[in-house]
C-alpha cells in the first residue's frame, strides 16, 4: 500500500471515524483503525461492535492495499503532523509516514483480524437532509432510558406510516416524539436504534447533504457523501406510545421558554437532594406559579405571567424531566398542557408542531 | 440584616468567592459563604483554611448584620435569578431573597461559626499590576512540585531584591524564573506560598488595576479594588536556585515555537507509555532534529531549520518537561541553549529577557 493525501484531509477523516475506536476492550484490534485503499480513495474505519464508523479521504493511491494501525497513536500523531502533504507507505507491517521534513513509522496489525463491518444489503430505504436528522435525534434521544433493564426502551424507535418518518423515545416516565415528512414514496417501517449509536451518529452530522439510510433486519446504515455510518438494531417490540399522547387538555399556558427556565431552575435546587419534586400552579389566570415544596434548607416560589386557557389546577413533576425539555426546545415560546393532577401533561413549541414532550406528573 | 442589590453584582462576586468554598471538608460550615455589611458595602467571603477570598458587592444597606448561607445552593440560586434587583432580608436565621416575581427562604447558620480569615496587619509591602502579578504566576506555577513530599518545592518562591520581584519554582527537575520590575522602594523580602493558592489567584485577577500585597510570618493579602485574597504561607528555607542556572551555554539555537512543539509532541507519542524520553540532536549547521527512542509500537523523526551557533550536541529530555514551557512560553520565537549531555539547558523566549526556564537533562 502506497498513498498520499493532505494532512488537513486524513486528520479530519480520523477525527469522525476515532469515535467508534474503543480502547478498553478486552479485543485488541479495537483500539485499531483500519486504513485501506478503495476505488481510488482511503478509506478509514473503525468499530466498536456496536457502532462502525468509515470516512474516505481523498489522496493519491499509488499502490492498493490494506493495514490495521494502533488508533490512538496514529490520531495523535497525524494531528500533530504539519498541513502539508502526507505519503504513507506500508512495508512488512509496518506503516512508513513521512511529510516534509517528518518520517515516522508504526507497527500494523494485518488487515485480516480487523473485524468485519456488517452492512445491509439492497437499496436505499429512505433518505433525508443531515440536518434535519441530526435535530430529530437531539430533540427526542434524551428521553430513551439510559440503562438496558428494558431493552427497547433504551433505544429511539423509528417508524414510517404514510410517508412520515416518527422519531419516538420514552423512558415510560416521559416520551418525546418528532415527526419528519419525507420525500417521495416510502415503504412502512420499524426499527429501535440503540440511543448511544445515535448519539455517535449526530456528532457525525455536519453541514449540507443527504443521508441515505439502509436497513435490513440486524442493522441500519447511514450514508453520506464521505461516512458510513452502521450500528446493529435493537430487537423487539417498541410500546404503542402514541396512547398516552393526550387528545386533548383542559388548560392550556403560553409561557416565555426562558422564565420558566430560570424559575424550574430555583425551584429544583430546594428539591435536587431529595424527590426533585416541584410545582406548576396555575393560580389565577395568567399566573402561572412555579414553587419548590418548602424543606429542611428552604424554598423557592415564583410567580410567571402567562397566556392561559382553561381554570386553575396544579400538577407535580420530576425537575429533571421538565429542566431536560426546556433545555432542548428551540423556539422562545412554548405551550404547556395540562388537565388534572395525574394526567399527562404536554410540551410544546408554540409553531412547530411536528414536535411533542410528555411527562407524567408526580403523585403526591 | 437587610440590603439590595443587582443580580448581576451579587453573581460576580459569588463565582469568585465560591471557588475557596470546600464541600468535601467534614466542618460544615466551610461549605457556607459569609455574608456580610461593612462600610455600607455587602461583603461576601469564603475560606477552606488554606485561602480565604472575600468580595465587595455594591448595593444600599437599610440594616446592617451577617449570616453563613450554603453556599451551592445561594450561589446557583443567585445564578438563574433575573438580572434585576434583589432584596435579602435576614429574619431569625432565615435568609429571604425577593426578586420581581420571585421570593425565596434560605436556612442560615450563625455568622460567629464562620472561621476567622486571619490577614497580616499594617503596611502594604508592594504592588504591581493585575496582569503582571497574573502573567508572572501562569508562567512559574507549573514547574512546582504536585506533591508536598518536599513542602517548600510544592510552593512558588517569591523573592524582592533591589527592587526586582523574582518568582520561582522547581520541582529539582526542571525551574522557572520570571523577574518583575517594581515601583518605588521596597524592602527585601522571601516568601514561599503554595502553588494551589497562586492558581486560585490568578483566576481572579481579570481586567485592568493593581494588587496590593501585604506579607507577614503566616500569610500573605492580595488586594485588588473589590478582592481581597488571602494565603497561609509555606515554613522553610527555599533551595538556592540561583546556582543551577547556567551562566553560559556552548550551543545557542533560534527555533520557531509553533514547530518545536509539533515535533516534540510526535515525538513523545512514541514514549509516553514508558519513558518519556526523547532527543534533541544538532547534527549539523541550521538543523535540529527532534526524535523518539525507537521502540516495540515504532518512532518518530523530525528535522527543524534553525539558526544555530556553536558546534553539534545532543541531550535527552522528558518532553513532559519540555511540552509544558512550550505550551506556556508566549512569545513565537525561542532560544534554546545547552552545553553537553548532561548540563542543565536553557529554554528563553527570544525577546523577553525576564523570563528564564531550565531543565535537566535525561541521563542515558
Amino acid at each position: 500500500m502506497k498513498v498520499s493525501t493532505l494532512q488537513e484531509n486524513l486528520n479530519k477523516s480520523l477525527n469522525i471515524v476515532s469515535r467508534a475506536v474503543s480502547t478498553k476492550s478486552n479485543l485488541e484490534i479495537l483500539g485499531y483503525i483500519l486504513l485501506k485503499t478503495e476505488n481510488g480513495m482511503i478509506k478509514v474505519s473503525s468499530t466498536n461492535l456496536e457502532i462502525g464508523v468509515s470516512s474516505y479521504v481523498g489522496g493519491k493511491v499509488d499502490k492498493t492495499g490494506e493495514i490495521a494501525v494502533p488508533a490512538r497513536l496514529f490520531v495523535d500523531l497525524i494531528s500533530s503532523v504539519p498541513n502539508k502533504k502526507i505519503e504513507i507507505e506500508v512495508e512488512n507491517g509496518v506503516i512508513n509516514i513521512k511529510s516534509e521534513n517528518f518520517k515516522s513509522n508504526i507497527k500494523g496489525l494485518p488487515a485480516e483480524e480487523f473485524p468485519l463491518i456488517p452492512q445491509p444489503k439492497g437499496k436505499v430505504n429512505f433518505k433525508l437532509k443531515k440536518s434535519s436528522l441530526k435535530e430529530a435525534i437531539l430533540s427526542v434521544v434524551f428521553s430513551a432510558a439510559p440503562d438496558e433493564s428494558r431493552p427497547v426502551l433504551s433505544g429511539v424507535y423509528l417508524n414510517i406510516k404514510d410517508n412520515n418518518l416518527f422519531f419516538a423515545a420514552t423512558d415510560s416516565y416521559r416520551l418525546a416524539e418528532k415527526k419528519i415528512k419525507l420525500e417521495g414514496k416510502n415503504t412502512d417501517i420499524e426499527i429501535i436504534i440503540p440511543a448511544r449509536s445515535l448519539i455517535e451518529l449526530s456528532r457525525v452530522l455536519e453541514g449540507e447533504g443527504n443521508v441515505e439510510v439502509s436497513i435490513d433486519e440486524n442493522q441500519a446504515l447511514f450514508k453520506t457523501d464521505d461516512v458510513e455510518f452502521t450500528t446493529r438494531l435493537i430487537e423487539g417490540k417498541y410500546p404503542d406510545y402514541k396512547k398516552i399522547i393526550p387528545e386533548s387538555s383542559e388548560i392550556k399556558i403560553k409561557i416565555k421558554k426562558g422564565e420558566l427556565l430560570n424559575a424550574v431552575k430555583m425551584a429544583s435546587l430546594f428539591s435536587r437532594e431529595t424527590t426533585n419534586s416541584i410545582r406548576f400552579l396555575l393560580k389565577q389566570k395568567g399566573v402561572l406559579e412555579i414553587s419548590s415544596p418548602e424543606s429542611q434548607i428552604g424554598g423557592s416560589i415564583s410567580d410567571l405571567s402567562v397566556e392561559t386557557e382553561g381554570k386553575g389546577g396544579e400538577v407535580f413533576f420530576n425537575s429533571k424531566y421538565v429542566l431536560d425539555i426546556l433545555n432542548n426546545m428551540k423556539e422562545e415560546e412554548l405551550v404547556f398542557e395540562m388537565s388534572d393532577k395525574v394526567s399527562a401533561c404536554v410540551f410544546r413549541n408554540e409553531k412547530d408542531n411536528d414536535y411533542i414532550y410528555i411527562v407524567m406528573p408526580l403523585r403526591t
